[in-house]
């Protein structure tokens, strides 16, 4: 590595990411280059036509044509940050058949095509990077990469989605409802305009497919994650949860199950205790559990400008392979085929609020039918309801599988005294 | 990669550490084999001649010669955990000199003599890596050398003794006095008899003087860190701590500032919201600011049995960069020279805790004493003392240079109204 070199690189997009990629390659060219060995060069940008100019302006080399870029052989790492599956899927692939090393912060390309992506990257004996596309700046794939090799992971727990996140700790903190604190996350440009991929869970699920195939060394695509996202959750569940020690968290969890792997998305009830439960507001942190670390945190900014970290850490680790010969050390990790676990199979303790006639005996008939189901009963708790004559019943379970949940929810259905089940949540201690 | 290859290791020390990166090699050999693409493969371990038997029965190999693991030439990474400075180093050096890659998780030759060690590793053309030296199994090492390579890293703090972390812990908890809570600890094996390097802030100023050395890229040793340990924290200042809004925790510190590279260890006055206060008991977490990063947090397991996440990572890494014939890419990363900052020239806000006599004037003419000192005050509280006449004040100051605050104390102790300094401690927010 002592030989003074410039790796030089094409940037896709200039958007956010791309902007602060371009702004902290400039800001700290000193210590980047003395840490990479070697100058890290922009040698293009591919924006659209209108864009050029702007770039032009400060200097920096920009082009509408990927073709630029593409052919330019004096570049060996096309960064693709321009968002979105098709177009950037087919400049990944058309880069890397032209023997250049990709760094990418797209969840969804990931999520969706990894396998072939990376297929492509053995095939061409270049590089794929993608930290940024989890956890925004926090390092999570490397370390599960290296860091954590030893380890027989068992759990991957992830508030990996900022804008949910920060709704639910304002809802937290406020007592807001969903409806008030999403206006209040647009105002703030914490949430987009059509919040659906943050707020139904499937940007998390995304990110939960990514970080469970490295895991479990097992392809987990988005469409094997079972997703349910915040929108229903009430302030008085919220509560329920505070009076129980639990914070209500979206959570993107991966756990490895005799039934096979386990990847879903859901609201949690999860202990006050939790390392996870102090993480607010638009905070990202990935919580991990194997032997022998018994468990280990990350933390930190899940998106915006600090992203830059995440991709340009990549972009030196692939100079530094250029520089020792060892391109593609890092490579897949999907070794095995492992199935996935069918939801039903999922095993969990739950939480269940139901709103019931407030007469004698109900509370006896609810636990009976949890029993007929196969659910064992950590608790009940009756408390007045807002609805004339009615109580609320909030029942937490011992861990049980999701079909048992299923099964007492249609037998509940059937009794005249339960009128709601209104809300069904799991529970992570 | 694909060639199915063994890697030979040998073992210095089969005690706590040893112990468990024996029994998890073995555990879980088969997915170790899977991620480094080799078989690491156990070829001998260095112990006491006593021990060798044990090891023996077991079906280990085992030596009491350290010759043996020197003179033999398939053992491509020596494993140091005999612990100790002097045999530790001079077995590391002697592996190396004979072309074997070290793995170490000893923070006290590595924070003494890491510059050597790295010298003798570059001479040598081998790799010497160190994770397990600080934070035990938490990935914070290799992180800093490649996750966060982007960054330019203003400050780090860590809580990296559980020791000393489960005292303040439990001494917040229960209210109780230091020598209560360490007798408690040392009973629980959290600390050990002579719980000096631990309690006087030893352990952790070795730490922070590897992590400092590898954040800001210049040598930092163990001796050039200030230190002041726990000894006399007591449970008043604890209550006084949480009535402002803080907790007491040890913090090891790290600040690039423009006097040089700040490291040193003490107590601290830590704001409840920061992500560092609700890391709780013997766990250890280590916390960075910079740019583009913002903030990130690493936590986990500081010691024990899961420290073996840790040492076999960089097993690993080595077996890999072996297959790649990459050997030595993380190497030493201080390229820079940069003075230490004098503690004088530091700058904090402080928390400080006088007993005064309790009559009119007192107050302006403490706060004058420290106006004159040049330290301007965010805050003065009076509360009543137990000592008869007397009260208590607890100030809190802007952040101001250490120098200062030396001849403010000087200045306050020549009032006849101030009868004691009773603490002095740094706040972080």
């Amino acid at each position: 590595m002592a030989e003074k070199q410039i790796t030089k690189i094409g940037i896709l997009g200039a958007g956010t990411i791309g902007g602060s990629v371009i702004k902290v390659l400039q800001d700290n060219k000193d210590i980047i280059t003395q840490r990479a060995g070697t100058e890290i060069q922009i040698k293009n940008i591919l924006v659209l036509p209108h864009e050029i100019p702007a770039l032009q302006e400060k200097g920096l080399p920009a082009t509408s044509n990927f073709e630029d870029i593409l052919n330019d052989d004096e570049i060996s790492i096309v960064v693709e940050l321009i968002g979105g599956v098709k177009a950037a899927k087919t400049f990944m692939l058309q880069a890397m058949e032209h023997g250049k090393s990709v760094v990418t912060a797209n969840k969804d390309a990931v999520a969706q095509f990894g396998g072939e992506l990376f297929d492509a990257a053995e095939k061409n004996h270049v590089e794929f990077l993608f930290e940024a596309s989890v956890g925004g700046a926090i390092p999570i794939i490397m370390p599960l990469k290296n860091s954590l090799t030893a380890n027989r992971i068992t759990e991957i727990l992830g508030i990996v989605n900022g804008t949910t996140n920060y709704m639910l700790t304002k809802m937290t903190e406020d007592g807001a409802d969903y409806d008030t604190v999403l206006k209040e996350a647009q105002a703030k440009g914490y949430a987009e305009a059509n919040p659906a991929a943050d707020v139904e869970g499937k940007d998390a699920a995304r990110k939960i497919a990514i970080l469970a195939s490295i895991a479990f060394n097992s392809r987990v695509q988005f469409d094997n994650v079972s997703i349910e996202g915040i929108t229903k959750i009430t302030p008085k569940d919220i509560q329920h949860a505070a009076n129980l020690g639990y914070v209500v968290k979206l959570l993107a969890i991966g756990k490895e199950s005799d039934a096979g792997v386990d990847v879903r998305v859901h609201p949690v009830l999860l202990a006050k205790t939790h390392p996870l439960a102090s993480v607010n507001g638009v905070f990202n942190a990935i919580f991990v559990k194997g032997y022998p670390i018994n468990e280990a945190m990350f933390f930190g900014p899940g998106a915006g400008f600090p992203t830059a970290s995440a991709v340009i850490a990549d972009i030196i680790e692939i100079a530094k392979e250029i520089q020792t010969n060892s391109i593609g050390r890092f490579g897949c990790t999907c070794y095995n085929k492992k199935p996935i676990c069918p939801i039903e199979e999922t095993v969990s303790s739950y939480y269940i609020r139901l709103l019931v006639d407030d007469k004698p005996g109900v509370l006896g008939a609810v636990a009976t039918t949890f029993g007929n189901a196969g659910v064992s009963l950590t608790s009940v708790a009756q408390t007045n309801s807002t609805v004339e004559d009615h109580a609320e019943l909030v029942v937490v379970t011992h861990k049980v599988k999701h079909k048992n949940i299923l099964i007492a929810q249609d037998e509940l259905k059937k009794l005249s005294v339960v009128d709601e089940i209104s809300s069904v949540m799991r529970v992570e201690s």
